[in-house]
Order: structure tokens, then sequence, then C-alpha cells
């Protein structure tokens, strides 16, 4: 293994999990020449005849799908912190001996701490897949067996999809089911809405397992998960913990300085001519954001006019903007309240997409070009724009990618985001993991001003005028210096513990060790 | 080139169209030992970064596809006989002056016989296709410079799929569409209600052609079609003739023999106790089929019981079910009326299938296993229960398989037919060409008596003191012939014009060139 330096400056390994890996080339520069993964063709004649592939349990199902040492499982994160399956997933795997594992969740929250213990005793070789929390504490610890794979949702599809990862297993969550395996997350006790973050698994996995506490008759409509794609369906107790699933507790912040910069970002959006009759937009489902949606809807109120669409993340916020007529369509990713599941099931303007339709950028495009304005958060920006989401600044790795890197895709990309943290500034010379590159990135947003890139001339243009307070990002940077001082920059070792995977698959920067005091 | 007798004792050729060919094996022996087909990765770098795919016209998106010579053409036949964009095609690759093309639609329709001239020029090759009426016939007569090749819906999935048929531009005629791409057939002046047929054609092709009659504002919802699979997108000013597409002129037979056969297969299916609550049935959109579907609503209606689902081929007496509650769901594969259009449109439970979920063998299963009873057509049977569905007595080849192979799946498969057809007896020693395997045909119902498949021991022993005519198949064929006279076999030539595909792409029969009188 050699370290390269890619297009972005970033050294980072040419080989990843004895994987050769390409260094990142620049947005758009790297065109694949293959062909997608192509899975074993099934037959029929192998399947039950009456289309019932019910086994008695979860082990039965694992046995039957071949489980043995050094394979790709994979698992989603719908149930969020609720998730109850994962855990079980490894409980057997450990009980049956198995070893090497690289486990392959869309994401991992701390409710999979219980995990480390795998990974201490080798039943879990690495983790690729988002570590929130605990998890990626561990790997950044450097404590983690193999190297941990960042990805965001769209690259999860993509990396699937192009055969950079072949999940020999995908154990699909599933609130609702029939003995045939079409699956959906609309209804049951552990209702989480969709089920896209298992999109891929279902189509590209070898072995497909269908876990349900909620058994229907044939057929289950709708059909997030095609049956037909799925080998065996076992029935569980409990797939997840439905106060941690759909929490209900997503709220818009009352911070007064949140609700600034959320204020300051729809100024800037309306100043900016984004506003308009069927423009579209997507802001994440943290308080900020939140807030941003309602500052939106209130200008669309004044100005009586509608949003074509909005993509999401949806809650009770965007569910009702949708039932007011504000919106015409929600084109959500995931619910993150029970308003979100309500109205995907009984809405038809409320539309379940997928890291395919939406994020793949290894596709024939996707929706993210198509949005107008997309509201993000991020950990670290740069006086290039540049910005980073995994990374806390004393270099520990605690967050995933979600759909960020894929949404930088938006016409509009703005980080609202406050100008310090705990006393050290959020702008700096340079991030410490890069995640997105600056070029992508347009406006930040921050409680001391407003720093737009300057290649986005239109919109310096458009607000040039609108008595906003635009600062230039070096301007804000010094504000910031000014204020905590100079930030001492995190201290790492050499060994890289993870990648960071730009959206084409190439890699983007790495994370290392970081040292302990 | 040379001819191999295949499991049912059938000659078929070892080579079609210079491809090596399996022959068929026996039902569920032929298992594949390959991949599907992967497609090449697609980079969204290279498509418009605001997702508006749109070229000037149909012409402008054939060039861009780089239509060539040799090339294989897919185009989808929900607009039935009112198609009028497959003509097109083919006429601007007339003017183009492309040649030996291969057209692969999922079904021709006699307003088709409009390319027999580009047969006759070179323009295309031959059809891999079932080709209703002129086409044909045109096959028939030794005239089309390639061999045809027919395959059920589930077969042109399946060899989609498998990399069997590898399509170059698929042309997707879309009701509605957006200038992504996404694409329904639910509304539009052309609304032809769901476009399964064009599923394979989409996710396999290496280039895809939405046309529309109705553009609309991105996102069409919902997208049957999704536009992260297409490459162009084109207005054209007409798809279809509403009134050949949608022609709402599906009515029950009239004719008092036709009743007969229907009561009969109701009386049949309720002795033998497949009309139970919670049952599931399929019968297609002919006079005969739609009438079996009302007796099975008495039956039901009276019992006080409904199924749980209904497979087909939608019209108004199933809509009309679903919406009395006597069905939970229709699983719909294509529309036949305005009716079936509505509905599908407006109530979620009736849901829009593929030959995907419904009918591909080279699949972890699909729904025709599931279904209880289907009632199914055929153009001849014989003693040992096979059947043909694509010639008639006389040798000529004037119907496609649609989804006939895939229904023989179901859990119990009846034919009603007449003893006879113009005084030909549709029981004969052997059929003229097989399409599907005696041991999948469960039932004859004629006029004059029901033929059991004495393999099915439970149907026997259930309707043994039904009072029903119950004979045996070979008593069926005597008093044809005693009604008929022994009929003449049709008088073949050696050269095979077109194979029959079973359902995992083996050959299960060849049809011969006619003798011209």
């Amino acid at each position: 293994m050699k370290l390269l330096k890619n297009a972005a400056g970033r050294m980072v390994p040419d080989q990843v999990n004895g994987r050769e890996q390409i260094p990142y080339k620049g947005v758009g520069k790297y065109i694949p020449d293959a062909n997608r993964h192509a899975p074993r063709i099934a037959s029929c004649a192998n399947y039950p005849a009456n289309g019932d592939k019910r086994l008695k349990d979860l082990k039965a199902a694992l046995e039957k799908s071949g489980l043995r040492d050094g394979m790709t499982i994979s698992t989603h994160h719908h149930f969020r912190n609720g998730d109850l399956l994962a855990n079980q997933v490894f409980d057997i795997a450990h009980e049956m001996g198995v070893k090497d594992l690289t486990w392959f969740p869309s994401a991992s929250f701390p409710c999979h701490e219980h995990l480390v213990q795998y990974l201490e005793d080798g039943t879990i070789h690495h983790i690729e897949g988002s570590m929130n929390g605990p998890l990626g504490q561990y790997v950044s610890e450097g404590r983690m067996n193999g190297t941990g794979v960042l990805r965001s949702h769209g690259g999860r599809y993509q990396a699937v999809q192009d055969g950079e990862v072949q999940i020999d297993i995908a154990v699909i969550g599933s609130p609702t089911a029939d003995p045939f395996g079409n699956a959906n997350g609309l209804s049951g006790d552990s209702a989480c809405g969709l089920l896209g973050f298992a999109l891929a698994d279902s189509q590209y996995a070898d072995q497909v397992i269908v876990a349900t506490d909620n058994l229907v008759e044939f057929p289950c409509i709708p059909w997030q998960i095609q049956g037909n794609y799925v080998d065996h369906v076992v029935e569980v107790e409990r797939l997840g913990d439905p106060g941690q699933i759909v929490s209900g507790t997503t709220r818009i912040t009352r911070s007064p300085d949140r609700l600034m910069l959320a204020e300051l970002t729809a100024r800037f959006c309306d100043a900016a001519g984004i506003i308009r009759d069927g423009f579209s937009f997507q802001s994440g489902a943290g308080g900020t954001s939140l807030a941003v949606g309602e500052y939106f809807r209130q200008i669309m109120q004044e100005k009586k006019i509608r949003a074509r669409f909005a993509r999401g993340g949806s809650n009770q916020y965007l569910v009702s903007m949708l039932e007011e007529g504000l919106v015409d369509y929600i084109l959500d990713g995931q619910t993150f309240d029970l308003d979100g599941v309500r109205s995907m099931a009984e809405n038809p303007n409320h539309v379940w997409t997928s890291p395919f339709t939406s994020y793949n950028y290894h596709s024939k495009g996707n929706f993210a070009g198509m949005v107008d304005v997309v509201i993000l958060g991020a950990t670290e920006v740069d006086t290039s724009f540049n910005a980073n989401v995994v990374t806390h600044s004393d270099g520990s790795l605690l967050h995933g990618i979600g759909g960020w890197q894929n949404c930088l895709f938006s016409k509009t990309v703005i980080l609202p985001i406050p100008l310090f943290r705990d006393r050290i500034p959020v702008v700096k010379d340079r991030v410490t993991t890069l995640c997105g590159p600056g070029e992508l990135i347009d406006v930040i947003v921050t409680e001391r001003g407003i720093a737009i890139n300057p290649l986005r001339k239109d919109l310096v243009e458009a607000t040039r005028d609108s008595g906003l307070p635009i600062k230039t990002i070096e301007e804000l940077k010094s504000e910031a210096e000014r204020i905590c001082g100079v930030p001492r920059s995190a201290e790492f070792e050499d060994e890289v513990v993870a990648v960071i995977k730009w959206v084409d698959g190439t890699i983007i920067d790495a994370v290392r060790k970081v040292r302990q005091e």
C-alpha cells in the first residue's frame, strides 16, 4: 500500500482492504470504463413453486444463505438508532463461529456499539459504511482490523451497482412483508416509511433475506422491495424500537443563533431569486434546516407561490406544506417522524425514492441536479469552500456522509453554519477531512456574515444590493480567529483508519488515527 | 445449422440468426450457469446537469443513439393495434439508409404491416417478438430474411436480463413523461395504463429513448419507467390511436356455446374447491375468459367470499369486482379498456406489475406460481395435454404467446376451448406447434366434456361426484373426429421460419414454412 496525491491534493492510499483504489480526479473527471455488476442468473426451478420462501428463523436463513468466513453482510439504517436487527445478525454469526466478515450497513448508529465486541474478536473484520458515534470513535482510535470506507448514500448504490462491493448476504429489515419477500416500511410496529437504502442490496446481493415482524398475506402492497429479488423470508419478534425509529421529536431549533442562521439563509435565497413559483428545495432534518423550511413557507405564503417538489428527509413540517398545497410533491428518501410515515402511506404525491433515483452518480442522471437549492450542514469549511462532514476538528470520525455529497450537485448549495463551535472556528484554512470540493459549494451562511463562492458570479450579482451581510470567506475566517484565536490542528498518526469515497468511487480523502494524548 | 431433437421430441435448430441455441430440456431442467447481462456503467457527467434530456425529434434521438446497421431496436406493445410509433422509427431508419436491423417488439399487430416493405428492402433483417396477423403470415410464407423468435412476456424479460438479446436502442412510447425521462401510461391522449413491457428495455438497453405526446414538468409521478435509465426524451405529435389502444369494446361473449364453456369452467373450479375465500385467479381478455370471470363473481357473491387477488389483463369487469370488494387487489400486466386505465390511476389496490414481477422464470420466483387458477386459450391441444397458441391448424403463424407460457406455472391451468373450430377438431394427436408441455396443463374444458390431466389425481378425485361431464382426453378427441372426421395435417416445407422459446430461453419447437397450395 502506498499513498498517492489526488486531484484535491490529499494523500490517499492506492489500496484499501486489499482492493485497488482510484484517487479522486476532480468533479466529473473520472468516467468508468466498465460494466455494472452482473448477479448470477437465478431460476424459479430453485425456489418454492408456491412462492412461500419462509424459513424458521434468522439463523436458518443465514445458514441456508451459506454464511461463512470472509463474507460481506449488508443491512440498512431505516430503523436508525432503534435498529434491533443488525446486532442479531452478528450475534448469530458469532455463535456460528464465523470470522472476518465485512459489515456493509447503509449507516451505523450508537445502538450498534454492541458490535465492538465482534470487531475485537474477529467476527467482523471491518465496517464499510457511515459510522455515527461510538463505532467512528473506535475507528479513529485505530482499533479496527481493516480500514473503514465511508460513502454517501449515492456512492453506496454506485459501489454495489459497479461491483466495487459485492454483497454476499443482504439482511433487509422489513416492517411489512409477505412470504414471497415483497416488503415495505409503511406499516407494522417497526414502520419506518420506506426501504430505499436497501434497494441496491436487494438488486445485487447474492443472497437476500427479508426479516419482518409483520408478515401479511401475499401481495404486500406496495412492494418497495420486490420479492423477485428475495431468497428467504423470516419472521422476527421485533425489528426495532419504534420510539427510536420515528422518534417524533424532530423539532425546529429554538436557539436564537440558529434561528438567525436559518432566517439569513431564507432571506439570501429570496434575494437571489431562488424562491419562485415552481422551484424546488431540499433541507435536512436538523433543527436549523427545519427552520429554513419554515422561513421558506412564510415567503411562499406571502408571494402566493408553490414549490414543484421538495426532496428530503420528510417530517411533520414538510408534510404540512404538502397538505397545504405549498409543495406539489415530496420526493422522499427517508421519513423522520410519524407524520412522514403516515403521509407516505396515504398521499400519492408523497413519493418514496431511493439512492438510485436520487443520488447514484453512475447513472443516466439523477434527481440531485434538478433541485434548485439545498441546505446542508458541515463540521468545517475552508477558504476554498471545501467542506468536511465526517470528522470533528479534533480529528475524530463521528458522522456519516448521508446524501450530503450527492446533494452538492444541486443548482445552489448553501451551508448555514455557526462561525465557531465551542470556541473553535468552523471556517479554517484547510478542512481536516475533505468530503466535498469547494467548487460545488456556493454559499456559507454564518451568524456574522454570508460568503458567496466567487465562482457564482450570478449569486454575487443578484444579492449585491440586498442589504444582506455579504463578506468574503477570508473575512469570515479572520473574524472567527479574532474572537477564538487560531485553532490548533488535530494531531494524527500516519495510519489510515478510514477513507472517504467521492460519488464516483474514487478516494477524495483519508482519515488518520487520532494521536492519543 | 443442424437440427436436434429436444426433450419434447421436437426437432429444433442449434443456431438461430447466427446465435447458438439450447434445445428444450424439460420443465425446470435447464438451470443456467451464467451471470445476468451487465450494461455499461454510465456517469452523470455525460448527462445534462439540469436533468433535461430533450432532443428536437425522434430522428435526432436515433442519430444521437448511434443508430447504425445491424442494431437491435426494441419497442413495446401497450398501444396494441393503435401504435403509431414503431412504424415511425423504421421510417426514419429507412430514410437514414440503415440496414439489417433486428426489431425486438414485445409484440406486433396488424398496424405494423407497414413494416413489410422494410423487411423486403433489408432495413429490417428479422423480427424477434410475437407476430399477430399479417407479419406472422409473412413469416409463415418464408419471406423474412432471418428467423422469427417468439417468446412469452416472461421469456422476453428473461432474454434481455440474461443477455440473450442485447438491445442497442429502446424506443419507449410514453403517454406521460417528463424531460428527465420518468414516464407512465396513466394519462395523456395515448393513455394505455402501464408500461411494464418496456421495463426490461429501460433497464438493459444500451440507449433508451422516451417518446411522449404528453410532456409534463418533472417529476412525472408515478414513474413506471425510471428516468435514471433514460438517455433521451423526445416529443412526438401522436403516439397512438386512442380508439385502438383502449378500445372500450372488450365484451363478454354472447355466443351460447362459449357461455356454456365459461359456465362449465366456473362450475368445475367450484366443484374442485378452488373458489374459496382468499383464492386468486387470472383470466384473459377474450370473450370466454371474461365470461368465466363473471361466473366466478356470481359464485363468490353467493358464497359471500372474496378473492385475495386477480392477475390480469384488467377490464371493466375485473375493475367492478375490485370496486365491489370481491377482489382485494388487481395485479395488472396490461389494461384493456378505459376502466382499467382509470382504476389503475386512482386505486392503490389496482397495482401495475411487469413481466419481471409476474413472469420472469430466471428470477427468485415470480407471481405466476402463486395464482390458484388460470383460464387460458389455445389453438390446439393434444392427447398428452400439450397445447399450441401460435399457429393455426393450417400451420400459419398468426398469434403471439403473450403471458400464456408463464401462466402455465399457476397451481391449476384450465383451457376452455371449443372441441372444433370451422369443423376442424381442436383436440389432436399431436399439436402442430408445441408451446406448452402437457404436464403443466391440468384441465381441458369443451362444450362436450371436460378432460382432466391424469397427473392431477387431486382434481380427478375432487370432481368425481360433481355431476360434471368428465371424460378422457381421448374420448374428446374421438368425439371430435366422429363429428368432423380426422383432420388433414398442415403441410410444411423443411425451412424453419421461426422458433418458439420456452420460459428458460431454450427452444421448445420450430415453426416451418407453410407449403403453398
